[in-house]
């Protein structure tokens, strides 16, 4: 591994960055082309599903120029023919000679791209900057790797925790600022979940007001609801987006939700939420954002189902009220959720914190963490 | 005011704030002395109550060079004798010709030392940098101008607000790192106060377990125990520093608390911190740091008496538990304690926040706000 493969890499790394919310239920990838020189010849990245792969749009741009050259790609190119053709197939007839990787392919449909190189006498080089590649992918992987969406949970509060004061008042604690970057998070994601007490309390929509990437099918919305109570005015069943409304195997589903209710198994306290994440799998949900409150924020986390935190906190104290998180299966210290820090930002007078379980990726990994050359 | 004069006052500003923590009851001063020809001749700051004053030291080390100078200086020379001679007098004997005042001294026992100097035939200066300036002496304005001290309430909490686990377990939330933060935090304080809900439930020590500054006085410990529980073997109570317990007016006080005693009007739910605050300047404590508990804190916050929240954020989640902050006066979000970030800062795997009122300095400040040269 060259000082040249780690920085044409992250390039590659960064561009596969600029599909990230648009690609489900495709991992996002990207591609940089050097000819024999050295020189760049191409760059590319995948940007929906259904969209050409990344490596196919930097070969294009390369043209002639890959003979002889090197490709750089986040994700082992693949081999299958789904919506365009196999990945290892475009790179064999350009003639590229040398194929980088970042991460091996976990998915079994697609996996032996390098294998297809190597037996056609292309150097093979796997496991370069793996972690910052599985990082970019992170939604895609536990998607593969757990058979379950990658779930974000969102909230806002003030600094002591509170996110309502004592009479249920809560319009607005964060700013305009933060709220727009809630927007964003929920563009991003593939569906958006709340609980059937939020939506009773706050009637939300629960839509992505910004605009969207370009993405294979609109954000999906979810209640979970065991007892089908989503009023039939609610609006979160209105014509914006499609919903899906989770309910309990024994719920007696009114006339107004029998298109969107599901039936899942219950659990004390509820719906089973890993037979739900196993719903949203079968339906090619690769990343949900949990939305509250915080009764189903607690069960989610109770049930080691939150990879990523992102809250956003006012410089403001209420001192009485709802607090954003409600029981999550703590009930002495040792029992603590520890997570660490992943990014602190301003935005707008707001702290936006995002944080994550430690080394999270590195937990679910079964990819190759250090380089390995055929 | 030029460019250069800023550059320099800034510089005094820095000075000045290698004193914070140990000056009390005096303020943090510091003082930078130009030679005619503009070179930088002196500099100096106030260390320690009874030690010499920013423009002794800076004077000490011009030597001859500061007559016909200019003496940069963070608050208005003293005019009186305390336990050093007057600065203008200093200033006066040294020759320098021209003095540049960032704020005006609110002291009126102090005050006049600007008058003194222009009656002199020097060439005052005064307001530039007033706003950085008064920052670094928050804490002794306070004192002086609302005649009580300066108040920093504390709190260590997750990132959804709880200090302790359902069955009341707390140790550790946060590092190692921000609890030696809070020894800092506590040494560079003249009292540290804590409620007698918390003396019963944690029996702190309350001192400072790191090398504190040169100080006139040891740091203060103050229990808030209006029925006068504090218990004898209480560990506040030990040799290791002087301890006041302010009582109710009407508390029958056991003999092992006589000596600490402090007897102060009943409000409903305690003490009146009012008269709290009116004692502890009165005894010449020019900060506080209010340690907790949440019942204490919103009694503090509910008074509008904090100046400054500093808040130790782990990154982990508990959703149940003590509360960081308990009621303090906010029913309705439109009563909610408005502050901002004024800092954020990763100590060890935590997060430091500090916040502080909205433009809290220039509230309580009657100083002149915008340059003006006589
Ligand atoms: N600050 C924020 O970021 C934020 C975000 C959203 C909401 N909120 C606030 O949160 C409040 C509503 O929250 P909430 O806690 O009352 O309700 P919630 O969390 O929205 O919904 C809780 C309900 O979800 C259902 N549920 C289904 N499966 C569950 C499971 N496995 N575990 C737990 N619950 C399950 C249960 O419904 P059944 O009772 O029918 O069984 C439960 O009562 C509102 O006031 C809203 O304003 C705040
Ligand atoms: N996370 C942190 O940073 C932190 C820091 C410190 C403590 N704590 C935790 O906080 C808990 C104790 O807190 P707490 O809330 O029970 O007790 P507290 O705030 O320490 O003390 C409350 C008591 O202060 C007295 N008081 C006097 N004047 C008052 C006034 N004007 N307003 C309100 N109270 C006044 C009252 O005593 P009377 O009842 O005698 O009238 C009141 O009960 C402990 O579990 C401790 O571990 C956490």
């Amino acid at each position: 591994m060259t000082s040249g493969d780690i920085l044409h890499m992250r390039r590659a790394i960064a561009l596969a960055a600029r599909g990230l919310g648009g690609t489900s239920p495709n991992p996002v990838v990207g591609c940089v082309i050097l000819d024999p020189s050295g020189q760049v010849a191409g760059e590319g990245f995948h940007a929906y599903a259904g969209g050409p792969h990344a490596e196919v749009v930097a070969l294009r741009e390369a043209g002639e120029r890959a003979r002889g050259g090197t490709a750089y790609v986040t994700l082992e190119p693949c081999n299958h023919t789904g919506r365009t053709g196999p990945c290892s197939t475009a790179l064999l007839e350009a003639g590229v000679a040398r194929v980088v990787v970042a991460v091996s392919d976990p998915n079994p449909k697609a996996a032996g791209g390098a294998a297809v190189l190597r037996r056609h006498g292309v150097l093979v080089h796997e496991g370069v900057l793996t972690a910052e590649a599985e990082e970019v992918n992170a939604a895609w992987l536990t998607f593969v790797r757990a058979r379950r969406p990658y779930v974000t949970w969102k909230f806002a509060a003030t600094v002591d925790g509170r996110s309502a004061a004592e009479d249920g008042t809560s319009q607005w604690i964060t700013s305009p600022e933060a709220r727009a970057d809630v927007h964003r998070l929920r563009a991003g994601s593939d569906a958006v979940v709340a609980g059937i007490g939020t939506v009773l309390a706050d009637d939300p929509r629960l839509t992505a007001r910004v605009p969207a990437p370009l993405r294979a099918a609109p954000v999906l919305r979810v209640v979970v609801d065991p007892g089908a109570r989503t009023p039939a005015a609610a609006r979160v069943l209105d014509a914006e987006a499609p919903t899906l409304v989770a309910v309990a195997e024994d719920a007696t589903v009114p006339a107004h939700l029998s298109h969107q209710a599901v039936r899942l198994p219950r659990v004390p306290g509820g719906i089973d939420l890993h037979a739900l994440m196993a719903e949203l799998h079968g339906r090619q949900i690769v990343s949900v954002l949990i939305e509250g409150g915080p009764t189903l924020a607690g069960a989610f986390l109770r049930e080691g189902l939150v990879d990523r935190v992102v809250g956003y906190l006012a410089p403001a104290l209420l001192g009485a009220g709802a607090a954003a998180l409600g029981p999550a299966g703590v009930s002495t210290i040792s029992e603590i959720h520890r997570l660490e820090f992943a990014e602190v930002t301003p935005v707008g007078p707001d702290l936006k914190l995002v944080l994550r379980p430690k080394s999270s990726v590195d937990s679910t990994s079964s990819g190759p963490q250090s380089p390995k050359e055929s």
